[in-house]
């Protein structure tokens, strides 16, 4: 099984997807390609909420700001899962939430030894743009360096998923990585004297959840909260509080969020992405 | 073979992807998962006009407002064709159409009976996170009150389609349903003195397409009709008219459609979802 | 293999899949269904882009803002791919790519002879709609005016799927097409004299990159040139500026594109498909 994630929109996966198929028969499944764009906090956030809850599979993913520059292409190898991205960190928060407490391998991806991307078909009668080299780098090579979705992420995750995984040292375009661009996702922070609750906006998703970074736990017991001043109910579901009314819950994900039932929160809160959270306890409790 | 749909958005389906995919090796097709939000009216309309197209299926739907309240988790069996979702009858349309003249069954999920949905990974490093209890009932167990799709309807959904279907009530999370609820779409009525059709726009197409539930057979004959008080012609096809300009038509799913020739009918003939329409014979006919 | 593209949003394409899965066991791969609405020179330009990298498959393609009228429905053949859809040049430009110096035959697709499509469900409880002609032709059958991409797009490519590419003449509903519609993408033209190129602007993607048809070629050598009479940098990647700012790079289909660094270069440049590019040398080279 190959999954494939990016910040694309459409149509660009449709030419990873054939990549794909013409070098592998691997089942394919897509976990979203409408990520944040080149947001790679966010797409990291789902990443590791969603990856976990698929059988063994190579990941692609593909949230690549700095395509094109010197950023090296890499795959991590944890368990029974492989990664296929870039290197700046998108792929560490999945990998360590797929590795638990085992080993992660990493390795980069030495372009020029894929086997290059090439259309399926004949000469073309436009043989003067595909004769041009695209990547201008005057080899004469088909690899862009603007979509490296197509010309090196989907021929890299080809190959390691048709490649035994306790093999991948033998794949002649890898070897083990030397640095590892980091990304921590930020951690929120209890204050044990007022029992306040300092953390941060993760993702709002589509439905205009608020998911804090603050563990569902702190809600334990309360039955209102303060959030950034205001207060607002706990609730176990969104219906708990008429329709269009604010609560504070947890989230699929474990985490505190601030919703609104059948409404968005992001709205009602006034909240985005990477906006700091105050919860602290009604003084009434 | 497993159909998906739900008012989902993106990326949440990943996560009942990656669930069905851990539980089935069943095909796995989507319907769509950006019905309107939380509109089980909407929903249950597109589901009945887009099922029967299907070969014999498992068909999981999650459209839920009333995510962790007490409404039922529910399966429906009808010909060959299983539908897994919330007992707030966005099902019953779809199953009546399936059904044609034949028996509907509908089984109640126990919840507790189902197999617990588990990420496949090792412990956690953010074991803070993954060991809080997510559901906040006390129990420890992983069932979320807000991600039913991922926790619920997709692991019931792979056990349904992986059992005969003849032998649904042997599996142990399943129990006749003693309660289901119905909903019904609303019917037009065409009054036979003044020849006046007297219905709903059920929905609004990608396209801006107004389909109301008036059956296209009034069409019948006629080169023009008033539609809430403006004429307009009547044609077979939208290019019946000159680009931009309004027309009624019979849709493909046999109702009249108010739409405009490569435009929105919606913004055209300002009608919403919902809207009141009528539809009667010009003067001149 | 069976790929999908059309402009139809959602839900449409899910009745497509379900008359496929009804006809065919071909696995099913989505190209794209948000193409922009009833426009046949982008959905041209990018299935030309985007087919050339899949494997020999048949590739069903639904742009077509004439449906209904007597515009006719093509099967073109070239190599080992097949394509499917309306005759109103959509398919030329990804056959002529696919072709290459090859030769590309096309079938018309008679209507009356494809195995009418039927929902799978039996007698319905609404068979006052059901049974009205929804062509509204008389002839009772099922075929709707709106939506041959269910009705005679998706068993036609199920059948020519299924069928041997070399025995296409054999299939009862389809005759060697006695005119084409053709479709030609502009191309740019580059003045000797004075080094300017005039072309167009043939999309803009997701991601706001603006796409025209000068070949990448043109920016061989330079460090900056004029664009619409704003000079902006030459880089062979995005980061070859600052964040924000503007630049030309040659593009992964091969093609000068206008982007801005993590931004939108339609709104930095002030374009749209369809516009007037013209690029020139900047006087201090």
């Amino acid at each position: 099984m190959l999954t494939l994630a990016s910040d694309f929109g459409s149509p660009y996966p449709a030419a990873m997807r054939g990549v794909l198929c013409q070098r592998t028969d691997a089942r394919l499944v897509d976990v979203a390609h409408d990520f944040p764009r080149q947001d790679v906090r966010a797409a990291a956030f789902w990443l590791r909420e969603t990856l976990p809850y698929f059988p063994p599979a190579t990941h692609l993913v593909v949230v690549d700001p700095g395509v094109g520059t010197d950023r090296s292409a890499i795959v991590v190898r944890t368990g029974e899962h492989a990664l296929v991205g870039p290197n700046n960190g998108v792929l560490r928060p999945p990998a360590r939430r797929l590795a638990g407490d085992g080993p992660i391998e990493t390795y980069v991806i030495d372009e020029t030894r894929l086997d290059p991307v090439e259309p399926t078909s004949g000469p073309s009668a436009d043989a003067d743009i595909l004769g041009t080299d695209a990547s201008g780098d005057g080899d004469g090579g088909p690899t862009s360096n603007t979509f490296h979705g197509r010309d090196v992420f989907a021929p890299a995750a080809a190959a390691v998923h048709d490649a035994p995984l306790s093999t991948l040292d033998d794949l002649a375009f890898l070897a083990p990585a030397e640095s590892v661009v980091e990304l921590e996702l930020p951690t929120a922070t209890v204050d044990a004297a007022d029992d306040r609750a300092h953390g941060d906006v993760l993702v709002v998703d589509d439905f205009g959840n608020v998911i804090t970074n603050v563990p569902g736990g702190y809600l334990d017991g309360r039955e209102r909260i303060r959030a950034n001043g205001d207060t607002v109910p706990v609730g176990e579901t969104f219906a708990a509080v008429p329709v269009g009314d604010r609560l504070a819950t947890v989230g699929s994900h474990g985490y505190v969020e601030l919703d609104v039932n059948q409404g968005r929160g992001d709205d009602a809160f006034g909240l985005a992405a990477g906006d700091e959270v105050v919860l602290e306890p009604t003084s009434g409790r």
